[in-house]
């Protein structure tokens, strides 16, 4: 087995830091997970107990690594971490799908990808130049999400649209054709709804790319957050594809 | 005058850092701005003397304050910031509210807040105990939406209740009794959108204060995050309600 590294881009693996995360990673990537790191200090926590049964139940290699584990969390304690593979997913060409364009901010990246979870979204596509969304904390900030869905990176949005040619575009843009409401309202499945860089928005080409959509906003801000429109945009569309029964996600029932 | 400090929640002002947020400052609550602060190497700022020019018809006093600038804006450069005083404003009582209880993250709180400025809703209750939306790095992360915005603390619910005794109170939470859809159909207005804790939501008592709404969402995740949360209930009460006119606000037309 090689020596693990501090996690870098460039790995073809990465780190769901804490108990939870590691758990989550179990549970939704069972053959993703390629060893468990445990701290010699974890010996009573109950969570770490069932999270090393669990790892032997699945044939999951267990390390004591603690300064690893102190090298990944920094300053606050962790008691385990799963290392797992990176994977580049296929996404399912019947469902709809999240295309973020050149996401800049890991931050914003985990909570959409915990968005979309949430709202039944399983597929995300990433248009490169994009940040790290296996970076440690990406992972964290998507609470695990992350482990959940079928991601695809692409180095442009041709490539993605080459690959998925049936889905109804609609870019989120400041300067949309249409109101959000009146889009969704007609919204074509399956979908992919198109976010742009926090910074710099999507490039003005991408008013071709498909049905333009505009968040109803006050002149008076420059713009929503990108993970605050992204929420917004998805929870339109699915409610009025009928993606909810009464407060839930009819997938899951 | 008196000597300046490092900012602190105690102190009566606060500070607008970076060009356009001191812009922001003079333009929205004029009356509130006390001191100009503007770095000696500024000179050549077309943005610095714009303000400068804008500060000086507004009666504002002017002052180079380069080891303040350094000591509040910490690694970044910082060539001006306002010097504004803070102020418990008085809440509209015939628009919608958004009351956040107990928020503790400044980042969501500042997203909340642009949110808020971006959809048209202006008054916003803030229950204490709370994260200090003065802070500076709040102000920075609302993008001036704090300043643009009527905000009132309270020290708990019932006291903003007693005030405001008129508005339909809807608590945002997980156990909500009615999806958002159902009941931003039948929004009564005035209303008041209420949103919990971040890691802790709002205790089982709201499910008395008033319509109880849950965003659907699947079960594998644990929440959606607290400001996106409130993005998505906002924009279904305001689509709803008729605020928006198309892709725009309708008080903005």
């Amino acid at each position: 087995m090689p020596k693990l590294e501090a996690y870098s881009r460039d790995l073809p693996y990465s780190y769901a830091l804490g108990i939870f995360p590691a758990m989550e990673c179990l549970s939704a990537r069972p053959q993703a997970c390629q060893r468990l790191l445990v701290h010699s200090e974890a010996g009573d926590s109950e969570g770490v107990r069932k999270l090393i049964a669990a790892a032997q139940a699945h044939g999951v290699r267990i390390e004591q690594a603690d300064r690893m584990l102190g090298r990944l969390s920094g300053k606050e304690n962790c008691y385990a971490a799963m290392v797992f593979a990176k994977q580049q997913d296929a996404l399912d060409a019947h469902k709809p799908h999240l295309v973020l364009h050149h996401p800049s901010d890991g931050g914003n990246a985990g909570t959409m990808l915990r968005t979309c979870l949430a709202l039944g979204v399983r597929d995300v596509a990433i248009i490169r130049p994009a940040v790290d969304i296996y970076d440690p904390r990406v992972v964290r900030a998507s609470m695990g999400a992350l482990l959940h869905l079928n991601i695809a990176h692409y180095d442009d949005f041709a490539a993605y649209r080459a690959v998925y040619a049936a889905h109804a575009v609609y870019p989120l843009m400041l300067d949309g054709a249409k109101p959000l409401d009146e889009v969704a309202r007609q919204v074509r499945t399956p979908y992919a709804l198109v976010l742009g860089n926090e910074a710099t928005g999507l490039p003005p080409e991408f008013a071709q790319a498909g049905q333009t959509v505009r968040i109803p906003q006050s002149e008076r801000v420059d713009s929503l957050n990108v993970a605050v429109a992204a929420a917004i945009g998805l929870y339109a569309f699915r409610q009025a594809e009928g993606a909810f029964d009464g407060a839930r996600v009819k997938e899951d029932i």
